[in-house]
C-alpha cells in the first residue's frame, strides 16, 4: 500500500478493479471493447448497480439510461435547496480502449465513499455517483451520448435514429437492453438533483508527468467535433479494369488523410482519421464506397472549422457534422476552489471530451480531477495509473466531498 | 426465348438461375456475399450436389472440398486411355459481387447437358462438371484455393492455416462444414480425371461489347498477385495526442494508394488497394494498425513486381506476397480449335485469375469461353449478362462438350 493510502479505501479500489478487468477485455489487443447497451455493458452496468447496493445506494436509471445511485434522497435536497453533490464518470470505452479511461473514475468515487464512511467523515447530505451512458461513441458515432441526451443538447430523435455499423439503430440497441427508448429525451428531474458535477479522470496527455504531480484539476475542454466523409465510388474488378476507367474511392480516402494531417499542421489543431469503412471490402474489387470519419480540436474553434472545411474541398464532398461540442471551460471559482484545496495542483486544459463537459456547458457548475498517466497514452491498451496515484486521487475525491457537501 | 435458344436448354437455365438468386444476397448492396465454408456456401453446394443428382450424375467431393458431378465413370475412361472433359467454375463470390461471376460457368454446364439430352445428342463418354471451392478467395485471402490445393500449387499446410477476419483458420472453416482438413493436399486421384477442362465465364471487361460478340475464347491470364501491407502505429487518443508525438498508420496507407495508383499508371498495369482493416478502428482513436491488401496485375510480371516495389519503399515495409501467378497461355491449339469451331469468334487475354488458368499452368489442357457483359463491370451488383447471350454461351458450351467429347 503506498504511504498516506487509507487501507479501506485500497481495499475497496482493488476489489472494485479486480472485478472490472475481466469485462469487455480483448485477449488479443489487452485492450477493452465495452460497447453502449451491447452484452458487456449490461455486466457493467449489474457491477454499478450491485456496488451500489454494497454501500446502501439506491440506483435510479434516468430516462436516456445514465445510471444514478445516491446515498440519500437527492429530491429532499433540492426541496431543502442544497441540489447534491454528484461523482461520477463511465464504464464504456472505445474500441480497444485502455481500463481507466471512464472506469476509475466511478471505482475511485465509491472508494471515497468507502474512505470517509472508515474515517467517520462522511456528510450528512446525500452524495451522488453517476455512470453515463455511451460517454465514448464508439458505437453510434456520437459521443457522451448519455448527457447529451440528458441534457437535450443531443435531440431525441436523432439520437433514437443513430445506427451502428449492423444498422442497429440506438432505440433498438436500448430496447433491447431493456431501456423504454420512447422516454428518451432531456430529463429536467435528473438535471435538477445535480448540485455540481465532478468527475475524476486518468489524464489524456504527459502534462501531470511533467509537472510530477498525481493529480490535477481541469480548466477547460478544446473545441472539438466530428465528421463522416461518404466517399462514393465505382465498385469493379480490380484485375480487368483500366486505371482511367475507375472510380476509386480509396484514392479520395488518401487525399482526405494528407490534407487533415497538413491542414492541422498549418492550423495549430490535432485532427485524425481514425475510423473507416470500406465497401465492399474485397482484395480484387475496387471499392464503391469508403467512409471515414475525421476527428478535429484545438483552442481554437475557427482554426478546427478550417481544417474540416480544408479535407471538404479536397475530396469534393460536404464533411457530414456528426457532433460538435464547443469550448467549455469549468467554473472558474470551483476550479480555483478545487485546486487550491488539493495543495495547488496543477491546472490544464485538455483535448478529450468528457460527460463534465456536456453539463457544465448545460450550466451545472462542473469540475475535473485528472489522475497522472505515466504513459501520456489513452485509448489505447497502453494507458494506466499507478495505483498509488490511482489512492491520491481517491483520498483527493474524498476531500472533494468534504469541502463540497 | 431469344431466337435460335433451345427450349429445354432456356427452361433449365432459367430454373437454375432462379434457384441461386436468393443465395447469400445482400438486401442493402443488391450483391452477394457468398464465402467460402460458409452458410451460404453450404446451401449453393447443396445445391449442385442436387441439380447434379437429377441429371443423373453422380457427385464426388475431392481432397480439398471440390465438388465433381460425373455423367458416367471417369476412371473406366482414364483407363480407357481417354481422360474425360470437364466444364465448370465456382459458386463463391467476392463482397457484394454480381450473380455471373463463376454461377453462369456451372449453371451453362448443366444447361448444355439438358440441351444435348433434349437433341439426342449426349455423349456416351463421361462428362465432369466442376464446382470449385473458394475462387475468390474473398474469406481467406487466396484466390483460386480450391484449385490451388488440388494442384498442390498452395502447400496444403499453409492453406490450412490461412485465417479469416474473424481469425478461423481454413482447416477450422472446413471442418465445420464437414470436410477433413487433414485430407487436403494435391489429389492426383482427381486430377488424372480432367482430360481437358473448359470454363465459361461473364467477361470481365468491354472486348465483346466493342466486337459485338456474345461469345469469346480467352487467350492468356495476365500475371496478378496480391499482397498484405501491415502498417504499424501507436494507438492513442485523437484529442489529446499532439501531431508530433503520432505514429499513425492512416498516413501511411494514404502513401501506399497513392504510390499503388502512380506506379501503375507508369508501369502501364493495374493496382487496387481494395481492402482494408483498421484496429482499433474508433473515431477517437489513432489507429495502432491499418492493413492493407495490394492487388497487382499487368501483361509483364517485370512491371507488377516494380509497382509493389514502388509501394514497399514507399510505407517503409516489405510487402507480403499472399499469392503471385505466372502469366497462363491457355492450350494453344485447344484455343485455336474452340475459336474457329464457335464461328472464329474474339481470342481475348484477361486480368481476371481463374481455376482454368490454375489448372492450365498445372500441364491440363485448359480453355475458356467469355460471355458479353453488357455492363464491362464484375465483382459489383451491376456486373451482368443478357439471357440471349447466356443461351448463346449455353449453345456454344454444348458445342464444344460435342467436339471434344
Amino acid at each position: 500500500m503506498p504511504d498516506g493510502a487509507d487501507p479501506a479505501a485500497a481495499r475497496a479500489f482493488r476489489s472494485d478493479w479486480d472485478a472490472l478487468g475481466g469485462v469487455g477485455r480483448d485477449s488479443r489487443s489487452g485492450g477493452y471493447r465495452r460497447f453502449a447497451w451491447s452484452r458487456e455493458d449490461a455486466t457493467l452496468r449489474e457491477w454499478f448497480i450491485g456496488r451500489a447496493a454494497a454501500l446502501g445506494m439506491e440506483v435510479v436509471t434516468d430516462r436516456v439510461g445514465n445510471l444514478w445511485a445516491w446515498t440519500g434522497d437527492p429530491d429532499a435536497a433540492v426541496a431543502a435547496g442544497t441540489p447534491p453533490l454528484v461523482l461520477g464518470s463511465h464504464l464504456d470505452s472505445v474500441p480497444d480502449g485502455g481500463a481507466f479511461d471512464g472506469p476509475l473514475g466511478i471505482v475511485s468515487a465509491f472508494a471515497a465513499l468507502e474512505l470517509l464512511r472508515a474515517t467517520g467523515r462522511e456528510p450528512e447530505q446525500p452524495i451522488g455517483i453517476a455512470c453515463f451512458a455511451d460517454e465514448e461513441g464508439a458505437r453510434f458515432g456520437v459521443a457522451c451520448a448519455g448527457s447529451r441526451l440528458l441534457t437535450g443538447v443531443l435531440d431525441a430523435d436523432r439520437g433514437r435514429a443513430l445506427t451502428d455499423a449492423e444498422s442497429v439503430s440506438m432505440a433498438e440497441a436500448m430496447a433491447a437492453a431493456g431501456l423504454d427508448p420512447g422516454h428518451v429525451g432531456r430529463d429536467e428531474e435528473t438535471l435538477r438533483r445535480i448540485g455540481v458535477f465532478v468527475e475524476l479522470h486518468v489524464e489524456q496527455g504527459r502534462a501531470l508527468i511533467d509537472s510530477g504531480d498525481p493529480v490535477g484539476v481541469a480548466s477547460a475542454i478544446w473545441p472539438h467535433g466530428r465528421w463522416r466523409l461518404d466517399l462514393h465510388g465505382h465498385a469493379d474488378h480490380a484485375g480487368t479494369t483500366r486505371l482511367e476507367d475507375r472510380d476509386d474511392p480509396m484514392l479520395r480516402l488518401a487525399t482526405a488523410v494528407t490534407t487533415a494531417r497538413a491542414a492541422a499542421q498549418q492550423q495549430g489543431t490535432v485532427a485524425t482519421i481514425g475510423k473507416v469503412q470500406v465497401l465492399p471490402n474485397g482484395v480484387n474489387a475496387i471499392p464503391s464506397q469508403v467512409t471515414a470519419w475525421l476527428d478535429a480540436r484545438g483552442a481554437d474553434p475557427e482554426a478546427v472549422r478550417r481544417v474540416v472545411a480544408e479535407v471538404s474541398t479536397a475530396v469534393g464532398i460536404e464533411a457530414m457534422e456528426e457532433s460538435w461540442t464547443p469550448s467549455t471551460d469549468f467554473d472558474g471559482p470551483l476550479r480555483d476552489r478545487l485546486a487550491a484545496l488539493l495543495g495547488d495542483v496543477p491546472v490544464l486544459p485538455t483535448g478529450a471530451g468528457h460527460d463534465a463537459g456536456i453539463l457544465s456547458a448545460s450550466g451545472i457548475p462542473t469540475a475535473m480531477l485528472f489522475v497522472r498517466n505515466p504513459t501520456g497514452v489513452s485509448h489505447s491498451p497502453e494507458e494506466h495509473a499507478e495505483e498509488a496515484d490511482c489512492l491520491a486521487g481517491v483520498a483527493d475525491l474524498a476531500r472533494v466531498i468534504e469541502e463540497l457537501a
